[in-house]
């Protein structure tokens, strides 16, 4: 038997089954008419966005990175309650101009010129790759007879210690290397462009609290670097995110505590360079991640060999990453619990596969478990962050998955 | 520096270009409208069925496993090039009649009931993974007063040595197991149904001929077994693919010859209880992995802490297993050239990356190139089989690939 990570606080039963907001599973499926289903709780991520508020320092921005949920009835409301949308494509540009978002900046290394273009003539910050990418930008907005925002992500001499995914600390196709990043302010200053200030992302789903601090410490110092060296105040800097959610057996949610302290201390002693730069931390899957629980319901279940194998309707064409197949080495299982006999004492070792014709396609490997049958509903937690996007939706054939967003007790789409 | 792929033979060069079938690369870009694009040279496709049937003896037939590339205007010219088509999804199953194919056989272990229903009604045989599949197909048939075509998946108690993917040999989620194989093949047969033999898959992408030769060999004396315990003649034994292509450093393409000459000696010495039945193999990637090419244009070149990257307007979200990051724990670089320098001299050490904002989108580490400069395609080689469907196309909200069929020098579709 494996371990599986910690179903999240406050999911609750009702009439024996998993509550999400409101309603229990049945209901959810009722409404959204099939599985499998993506469930979001607009809720909980109101509530991230309260406790982000909260521990961070008044005036540090938030923004969202869309990467990590981009359905349109979800983006919509994330606009309102944050301080800006990161995009990171032409795609999600062109959504979040569609939700309404007014703040936008736009991150990615091979922006293409109609990309650029766009970026330009919507007003998006574009936070600048490299000195090639700042030449085609100036030239296009020069074309076009705009004065684009220029930001320059600054590819950190520096890593996120424990992060999940490292954006800095050596050679990386992100951003310019730190010791060029004072000659591209210059040259954007020199432009005439409206120079936005730095970008700097040292890496992603991070649980240690002070690794994290370390980091924005370091992007504070990094940025005051490139501006002293540049002679220029950046309007914003970007920390960065790296705030990681916990998937995993051993993993804890991360504490916000130790970070809003140590950033409040880093910004009273922070270089006078930066005494009127305004901050961000940017943000998607600890926003959204535990909001979202994926719904697939058993279509068989059969023994191998002795082992027990329950088969979904769902799999890694929605859920790439719990299938241990995106940016992992080893697999692990995400918490999973049989949604329709929530609370149940476990009473056998099963595992959890998807319908694809492939051994790839495990949702959850040999976990304690209930009893289930046909029919019954599976709930795959900490979903609502790089699940039906980040997953080979196409393969094999088989339907896109339904995606439902609630607000506590309220639906709201579909209604 | 690291090792690549080989480019496969014949891919020669036009004007200093990649030549694909009759065309040079910018040519076909042109044809296309847009980069990324997969080119698929049906010509290509059509001499490896045709070294197949060369190979391989007289009545042995060849399926083509459609999820290796379902696209629409390839698969309606593989149909009449092979014996049957195997589905994995009522997705692929409507697909398949759509483009006009009869012999339809139907795979995957979370076969829906309305997947059932449409492939008995499709005439459709159905590859039975457990006891409660068969009991739903039998209950689905009778209310649709419909004899159903059946047969049994066996979960084969060998494995494929040296497979990619190992199907076999253990608890696995696919087909009953061997022990219980003989006690459903009368179960089908006692319910009336059109019972149409087994289907055995021991695993795929292997490139040792023996070791596959061994593979049919044990499932032929399987199919034997079960055959006897149920005293049921199969009409088809299904012996699974497992053909591989050589994507990588030090790999070398599978040699027919042996698995030919193994399989007619095998034939010769088969059970009397096969003495009638009709065998099949099941091949996808074999099939079209090597008629496919991925071409994208350098969007940026960049050097970051001494290293070059050539930043593309491609990426993982349609080449994730050549991004290493499917079903692959140590990554190892597929063929990639610089499309426009075909030919040249290596002169640099350069990575290749995709324009997605993630450090996991690699299409060539470290690979030695020919200087290439933005503006500049890119091949990845080996393109044609789990490539764009297979990937996370709606990652980061960049556009779909487009894709083009050719025939040697004939434009199939766009035309």
């Amino acid at each position: 038997m494996k371990a599986m990570g910690t179903v999240p606080a406050e999911f609750g039963a009702v009439d024996g089954e998993l509550r999400i907001a409101g309603q229990g599973v049945t209901a959810h499926v009722a409404a959204a008419g099939d599985t499998p289903l993506f469930v979001y709780d607009l809720a909980r991520i109101r509530a991230q966005v309260a406790a982000f508020r909260a521990h961070m320092p008044p005036g540090v921005s938030l923004h969202y990175a869309m990467k990590a949920n981009p359905w349109a009835p979800l983006l919509a409301r994330m606009v309102p309650m944050v301080d800006g949308i990161d995009v990171a494509s032409g795609g999600e540009l062109a959504l979040a101009v569609a939700a309404g978002a007014t703040h936008i900046s736009f991150a990615g290394p091979g922006k293409r010129d109609r990309e650029l273009r766009a970026a330009i003539l919507a007003g998006a910050t574009l936070n600048l790759e490299s000195e090639g990418e700042a030449e085609r930008a100036i030239g296009i907005a020069a074309d076009e007879g705009v004065r684009p925002r220029l930001a320059v992500r600054v590819n950190p001499d520096f890593d996120l210690r424990g992060s999940g995914m490292k954006m800095g600390g050596g050679a990386k196709p992100f951003g310019v290397d730190a010791d060029r990043a004072a000659a591209l302010v210059r040259r954007i200053v020199a432009s005439g462009a409206d120079y936005r200030g730095l970008h700097i992302f040292a890496g992603s789903q991070a649980l240690d609290p002070d690794a994290i601090a370390d980091a924005q410490a370091s992007a504070m110092a990094l940025a005051a670097r490139v501006s002293r060296d540049s002679e220029t105040m950046p309007p914003l800097v970007n920390l960065g995110g790296g705030f990681g959610i916990a998937y995993f057996p051993h993993e804890t949610p991360l504490d916000l505590t130790v970070i809003g302290r140590r950033l409040t201390d880093a910004l009273a002693v922070r270089d006078p360079v930066l005494a009127e730069t305004r901050f961000a931390i940017e943000l998607g899957r600890w926003l959204v991640g535990e909001a979202g629980v994926y719904l697939t319901r058993i279509v068989d279940r059969k023994e191998s060999h002795g082992e027990t194998f329950l088969v979904t309707d769902g799999g890694l064409h929605h859920q790439l990453a719990a299938s241990g197949n995106f940016g992992t080495v080893v697999r692990r299982n995400y918490p999973a619990v049989i949604a329709t006999r929530f609370g149940a004492e476990p009473t056998e070792t099963a595992s959890i596969v998807g319908c694809l014709c492939t051994p790839l396609d495990r949702l959850a490997d040999r976990v304690a478990l209930p009893r289930a049958e046909v029919g019954d509903l599976v709930a795959i937690f900490m979903a609502g962050a790089y699940g039906a996007t980040a997953s080979p939706a196409a393969f094999l054939g088989h339907p896109a998955p339904m995606e439902r967003l609630v607000d506590g007790d309220a639906a709201i789409c579909p209604e």
